[in-house]
């Protein structure tokens, strides 16, 4: 088996995500030239549901990148199974400007928000596919296993997040970002817990 | 003759790669916020051909660029004339959402199929002339030439198969993407066989 | 805690920040093409505001590459904290694009000036974030402190001449470029002054 | 003086040129959907001299990309001058997809003709600023001072052949392409030359 080094598969994450997370700001139409300072204003307000999709979506690929950051950190090569693991949860990461698209077109449809959890859901698992077959085939640096148990299962909570959001959609759309403050608060424990050791 | 490394053509590569697999997404409209939630279910699911040639045309991308990646890793450094091959297959790479655009407005044309084949087709042929002259002039790493070899049979037959596709686009439009299972059946043979070994 | 490497948080860095720059020419429509070489030319001189918000935007953006360049030339190794601090930088350059195309249209208008200012204003302050908290948490390499110092105060002067043009903006719009020559004329001093030593 | 490491200004150029490369993709417009095979066929051509500005830019673009390459193979390290003056080249350049969607669109103008022409001499002559100051300064590693006369010669050519192309667009426009040959054929003549050596 042909060993790769992992530097060109981060090398063209790198890039998706730069990719996908610019894009995003393409779904911010600016207002045409005609107005006044006054209704210039109302429609810079009126894009607020667009805004709010730009940082919360932007914020989401950052942390999913962070994490996909953290695993290789720990991988030391990768086979063609990781690699087509990884082009396929690329694949879902860049689209993501589709996703926010409709979700800051069409903020309270539980079909747009189903979707659009429905993409990240897919990101996360895939990410969860490619950190625990990394540690099963043992393509990891040696670390302590607290370490890594540590990712995993914060990558594990990531897509159990996304899963409870989906349903959310379906029973209460009006709801559905809530499930998201269980990451903040996850990661605000964990940061204060990792300090007083 | 300057002696080149390699580092830069891949940054360049991996940039390309990147970018025209995330530009492929804005081929995907996202529909007009004025719909009720069943119009937007119905929106979306009309979006099935595109959505379609998305998936499909990001996995063959992503496919050429492990590919590449598989080539650079046995290369050791590059003339100047290994820059032009690989300027034009970056350019062809480049026409991808062009090409995809075409497809998934187009499914059914003979015309549209011809021209999204052929631009596979280019790619295909120009990592052939990319790897063989690599090999003729003698750039790559002292390898077993079973390594090498084994990389030239998967080159060859990719180029293979996209021209058996293009000449069914013009005959029988309709079933001019069946001899891409060729491809996924050939890399599920070539796995089973190499975990035996 | 992890101690992770820069490199690849230098790497998406790079990635948004060029993405972000070559996005803003998008914001350049070509005119229409049944126009003849007069009227042609005479659409070309109206996109000037479109021209100038171009080229300022690209340089204040290579300026703040160039200011995080420097901070990471220094900084030895990164903690989870000051990747978001990067991350929220990154997605305030992204939103460049936007406010880049605010301007353009819309060039003297007090909104579109505060939001674009505002938008420089919030890189500025991230930028700032992430250098001091860096310096405190002893992040950076051992260095003659003159060297951090005189890098504190450019990050620091560029918040303010920013803060500057957003009240410039609301009190006489027509001048809130003006400040921005403070910039300039601080380089040139600071040049001048290092090249006698 | 901070002795600043080249990398982090190559991979800015690596990703500004990657997507002003594959931008230009975007003035390929996808023909609407309605059309019949014959009528499809009929939008293809008609696309004719967008794909013509497509390739050319790419292929430019692209000859600017290994110039650069060249010139950073010899450079040690940057000042902050050297830093600018990239920055401004890959401002230019990254205007490119501007350039050519005027030309696309305009191909018979002297107006777009010049635009076109004045962009790519701009380009050029930036690069030559960049790599004489670079050599004058004794930035460069030690080198054989023919290798290095020789890339001077190549740059500065360009530049000349681009000059000559503007004042071509504005007396003769037809013939405005005409002085790129002038490149290729220096191109070979040159290949030649070396390998008789």
């Amino acid at each position: 088996m042909v060993t790769l080094s992992k530097s060109r598969i981060e090398a063209l994450s790198d890039g998706v995500f730069a990719i996908a997370m610019t894009l995003l700001v393409l779904k911010l139409e600016v207002p045409e030239h005609q107005h006044s300072n006054e209704e210039m204003l109302r429609q810079l307000l009126d894009l607020r549901p667009q805004f709010m999709a730009y940082v919360i979506t932007f914020l989401i690929a950052g942390g999913f990148w962070f994490l996909h950051h953290l695993t290789f950190h720990f991988i030391r090569n990768v086979t063609a199974f990781l690699v087509w693991v990884n082009l396929l949860f690329l694949m879902f990461v860049s689209l993501l400007p589709f996703s926010a698209g409709l979700m800051g077109h069409l903020f309270m449809h539980p079909v747009s928000q189903f979707f659009y959890f429905g993409n990240q859901l897919a990101i996360a698992l895939l990410l969860n596919l490619h950190w625990q077959y990394a540690r099963r085939k043992n393509l990891i640096v040696d670390t302590e296993a607290s370490e890594a148990d540590h990712l995993s299962l914060r990558v594990g909570m990531t897509a159990a997040v996304f899963a409870v959001c989906m349903v959310t959609a379906l029973l209460a759309p009006e709801y559905s970002w809530a499930p998201l403050w269980l990451l903040v608060i996850g990661f605000i424990i964990e940061r204060v817990r990792r300090q007083r050791r």
